[in-house]
């Protein structure tokens, strides 16, 4: 953990003793990573800083505080990406530390339109490789005024 | 629909021309249903009565209403079945109508660790067969009292 600020931590937990991906964007509650999918160059996870198991172990206005930002992002995303939909899973059965994964997903990506932890269903194009920086870039901007006068 | 209110639908969408499950709850805004899964008896959907594509399309206070719904029935979900983890996921690639898919898992269910979607791991045991009313039952007084004074 880069910043300093004190966490409920968890040493054996992957996601507590690292970023858990490519670092987009840090708040005090939770941070947004890349998770370097081949696959899915764009596959963006929002990670709760502190060990929590659950989603529903999270106080209300803290489940409010991270899905208006997954919201916020899934829409970033849309606009960035154009993508032909949205997937998104929270899982955690091999690392229960809340995080949610955000997928774009395209008709002729790996897997569509099986979840992407199906089978494969071809060699898959790999869409957004070009747009990480500006997926990020805009990610970064939402997510410092989320509620925009727009 | 077996409402009266007025939903925006889509005719060839088979979320808006049937519950999508068997029914425990219908709400003017959102429904509950078992998705009756083998493997998983206790797979719960929460699906939104009108033809919405993304969740990103909801307005934030119907983000908010969906949210607190889902987040209550995980809780429910936990306290019925005392599973190992819960697993959470939105896709909408076979059908792009706003959907949560909520499932209880444990170690020797048929897919764990990896998501149920992924290759089977084992025959596995379709736990909480016999807990459906319970469960169903409990869902109905937390939605109808979402915020108890417990």
């Amino acid at each position: 953990m880069s910043d300093t600020t004190q966490h409920a931590m968890n040493t054996a937990c992957p996601l507590c003793s690292g970023d858990g991906g490519h670092l987009i964007l840090r708040t005090p509650q939770f941070r947004v990573v890349y998770a370097d999918d081949p696959a899915y160059p764009c596959f963006v996870r929002v990670i709760w800083n502190d060990h929590i198991r659950e989603l529903s172990d999270l106080a209300p206005d803290e489940q409010g505080v991270l899905m208006r930002a997954v919201f916020s992002i899934e829409r970033v995303m849309r606009d960035v990406l154009q993508p032909l939909k949205m997937n998104l899973a929270s899982f955690g059965n091999v690392v229960p530390h809340v995080h949610w994964h955000l997928i774009p997903r395209w008709a002729d990506d790996a897997h569509f339109p099986q979840p992407s932890w199906a089978p494969r269903q071809r060699e898959g194009v790999a869409h957004g490789a070009s747009q990480r920086d500006a997926l990020a870039h805009a990610i970064r901007i939402a997510l410092a005024d989320p509620a925009p006068a727009s």
